[in-house]
């Protein structure tokens, strides 16, 4: 149970690790959307591993393979199926973990929940199906995009290293510019040696991305318990390693603030507000103004040390991780984020279509 | 769309600030469940306006009236209707604010999704519906209660007053010895007096609420897109002025900590691990530890100053609220948080049962 | 579980039989409809009971009274909740009842289902229910009409009577100028006579209704598992006493016809086709032509004959049923399958608007 | 919108007529079954074309394969993936039917309902689509084998040659000992003939299928809007051509029949009934006796004769049909309803586990 996203538009993904293959359908996608199939590989090339120094060296080339809904490359309304194979999956050997509760992974809870578990590199829990989002999102900001909806995300922080300034001041298209995929390149420089550090370590970091979508019309959202920025909440929190979610108050402690400073005053027709202290959503629906969110990952579970533990006999025991592994997560995560809000916003998109004859 | 919450434990609720009555259908509650009504009123109570010098001094009795689904005390498995009167509420005038759409409310995105809106008291988009999650929401912690799991929430900052102890080290049930519901004397002072000050400004101040379930099994939370700390952090951001949500890494910045230092080492065979940066839960899936959480309030839109606006022709107006509002809302929503967690919890539980044959 | 229906226009019911109320949430309201409530409680004075003396001469005054969802008359886009409620509720005497399983009916499988049951006049089992479905049954029907869409049902069986002319050779808005509701009068009064000697027996008969909507456009109906047929038959069989349904085949018997015979070749542009043994229905989609189904009906369990059964406790009993019931149900369900087909048609029509951008 | 089934045991489908592949995900299955591959196929090669001279003779081999969900044979709790290959669909030639509406078929809708059709073979409004609730299906066949629950579907009709007695009066063991299958050698060798003589005149026929479930105890289904036989009603109605379904009422006819006679006493505590109208269905749930349902189908559209129609630019055409087809379509459909009945069935299963503690 759990494997699907959205009410309208909606993802169902299945997939481990180190199956044969991951993959998905996408229901509920209206037909006659032109289908740039090279932007969705583009963005699954930003996710996966192998593709920088910071990043784990694992290679996967994870190319998708749509089967079904697509006709002539555009939607036809039916589901669209795709699958994305998994490389190498058989040569691996996982007989030093087969019986070990990782530190902080969910081995633990796979294995008491179901009374089994596919112990192959996390199996289900592991980041993998978020290759599936990639393919689900980027189709989703596409169409979006034909809606005058863009979506950006990038590093904000890494470790102790943040980037403080307003996103409205730098030039967001210059994200891919540097590895670590912040729009500050001297920030970029600190966050990029703070990987680096931690690396050679062998431990991880955490760190954060922040969020925006820009021409989000008003009327976006759901009241009561499907509001806009709730859906977007639970959809980051879905991503691993996502331990906080905040929208809006940029730079500024929610909770310290008072009404008088940071009442958004409608400004205009359109709901343009003098201040966007809101995060483009009031009452749960959007505002017109900017979509503006953050989300905190936690450090990556897997370490290079020597780490104690338990294993399935209840024995205590120590471990050592093999293979490779990302020391912080976050520059691999900006498109699984980008994808995440595209499928929230597409949603609620196609809901609010309902709420008028 | 949206007024329902939980799969199988399904809530459904309706109702405006200033209509008839406001309530709710409870679908999915097990059967042969004593129901003990006065602790569900008890926890409207908590919840109600006036009940204490720093909230607002409105009067509603907020009695629930239960209309089906208990036969002679006990569920039946049948749905649980209830509705709670308004009271008073015809005979308010709300014409100072009908054409104007309120700084940081949702009157112009209602206005804008919706093209009218019930502008008495908020309508629809008034917290006056959360009393409706609290029935549910307190039935779900008595049923809770018999396997075992506890919740409590208690106010952990208003403004810049922070409460900053480990939660194991205070008292838990003694939380509404002071009104603010702090549980800790000598910061619950200085949050009254924060909140009295604030009031006496006209102005309004955010805060935060930390909420946790003790008892709670191995298992709870389905994986991928109903992660268990997903659907509570879906749960506490459809909470009205909620912005912020974050689980687990209590006392802890998430971001800028380490693996080897936050990683938690399984300790016992029942889950328990030696720390609990992960909050309880792992891979989306209760840990049997304490599941932990925080939320941020924005501070109340609705001040006691002139402020601007435009009105629903375009034109700019200065506008100054009526009525008895509260300076901060954290302390009345206690019981809200505790309710949308005990749902979330319940039914991950449910859900649960159907894991295995 | 299991008490709403629809997707996007959806219905939650609650209430027993004899509660102190019955009532209903409708989520998903477009806004700004202007609502009849005239219309609405004219549909449910045709359903309940006392209205003939073919009925039960039990009375209910059945008035609805709606408790939020409108503003000055019109949907506000929020739920829309009402009440129904019981009257003479408390005073009945069921203790004869109590601890037997009534042939055919739902005693025994809601004791062994629940463990318990509300024994009052069948509980949540009681076609009571079928009230609130006639409340948003004809509040979407209204939606409907302004779409151009008009439902009727009428009786087209009562036993062996049967009514054998094309329903486009009679007219259809003389159905309620007999009390059978039958569009012919020579085999309404037949069928009257057929009720009246059943119920002389202390018997109960069968019967069949016809529903049929005009007007309906192309494209309302999802593939595959949301078929238009499929969500239509299954909003019929919902009705209690209905075991069988059929679309299309006006007169015909579907499974002996070839395909030379009864395939629909289109004529025009707008899907009008020359005979429509689909039933307006292709592919689970509208095809533009009438919408076309028959159900039929059980006898209603309860008669005024002794009857063996067993008790809770396992021992044969006899049993004589007390007060006033329907020797024959179908004059009745008339505006519950004009409502069922309503709320189908209209949540196929919300669906369809999210078909394209 | 629209392809998925059930709500805890569900199962999403994808997958064109002639595109690369077919398949589905089945989310919700209970981990730690032990999965009988060889089972599933046996399903699919009953259903698929090919296999006697009374069926369509195009070729496909219809081999499932698993990619994900499965771990050393057992379900893991995690979705189970799977597809099917499409043989030799590309080098078909469609041009002929690119632009026409072909009688009875859903071109013309799905044309009107999406703006655009892959027209090839049928597309997504194919019955192609069937052969993955097959592997759905079975797969929950085996899961209530091993709760003691036994499916067995047979044809009963094709056109006027009707098997007449009561089901257990046969071996049903002994369906597939004849092409037809039907359980009854006579009944079988002359429904052949009538196949093979419709065959012959280029034409289709209809025809119908009980199905029985053995072993259900009491207590699966939910009241109101999730009673067990609507669910299996609209599982049964999303099958291609079927028309009409009944449940209970085994050679009788349900509207002219009188409650004093088929009226089910309870004889036995474990809810034996001494009659089973009601089909082993009582107020929604199982009553522990037989679960008997007749599906009705309507003659496959597809004939082998001249048919006029018009064209996508609204001119009249002719047009006839090419390839291999079914000349009656309820053999290869009797896997298909034992898999509509396995998944209603199982999920019923699932959700009832919720109802108590």
């Amino acid at each position: 149970m759990g494997n699907n996203f959205g009410k309208i538009f909606r993802l169902t993904t299945f997939g481990e690790s180190h199956g044969k293959a991951i993959g998905g359908i996408i229901d509920g996608c209206p037909s006659g959307i032109k289908i740039d199939i090279d932007f969705i590989q583009s963005q699954l090339d930003r996710r996966k591993p192998g593709q920088s120094k910071i990043t784990t060296q694992r290679k996967e080339s994870d190319k998708v393979e749509f089967l079904s809904g697509l006709f002539e490359g555009v939607s036809t309304g039916a589901p669209i199926g795709f699958i994305i194979k998994n490389e190498d999956a058989k040569s691996k050997d996982y007989s030093h973990i087969k019986d070990i509760f990782r530190p902080s992974h969910a081995d633990f809870t796979y294995q008491k929940k179901y009374g089994l578990r596919d112990y192959r590199g996390g199996g289900r829990a592991s980041a993998r199906d978020t290759a599936n989002w990639v393919v689900a999102g980027s189709l989703a900001q596409q169409i979006l995009s034909g809606l005058g909806v863009s979506i950006t995300a990038f590093v904000s922080s890494v470790g102790s290293v943040r980037f403080n300034k307003c996103y409205r001041s730098v030039n967001l298209s210059k994200i891919d510019e540097n590895i670590v995929r912040c729009p500050d390149t001297e920030t970029a420089i600190r966050m990029i040696k703070e990987v680096e550090k931690t690396k050679k370590e062998g431990d991880t970091i955490g760190g954060e991305i922040t969020c925006i979508a820009t021409g989000v019309p008003v009327g976006w959202g759901e009241p009561v318990f499907e509001k806009l920025h709730a859906e977007i909440g639970k959809a980051m929190l879905s991503i691993n390693a996502v331990h906080g979610f905040k929208y809006g108050f940029e730079g500024y402690d929610i909770s310290s603030t008072k009404g008088s400073v940071v009442n958004d005053v409608v400004a205009e027709q359109d709901g343009t507000t003098k201040t966007n202290f809101s995060g483009g959503i009031l009452g749960g629906i959007s505002n017109g103004n900017d979509i503006y969110c953050e989300l905190a990952f936690k450090p990556v579970a897997t370490i290079m040390q020597t780490q104690k533990s338990i294993n399935t006999h209840g024995e205590e025991v120590e471990f050592t991780a093999k293979g490779r592994h990302d020391a912080c997560v976050v520059p691999r995560a900006v498109p699984i984020v980008e994808s995440m809000l595209a499928l929230s916003l597409l949603d609620a998109y196609l809901k609010s279509k309902t709420n008028k004859i």
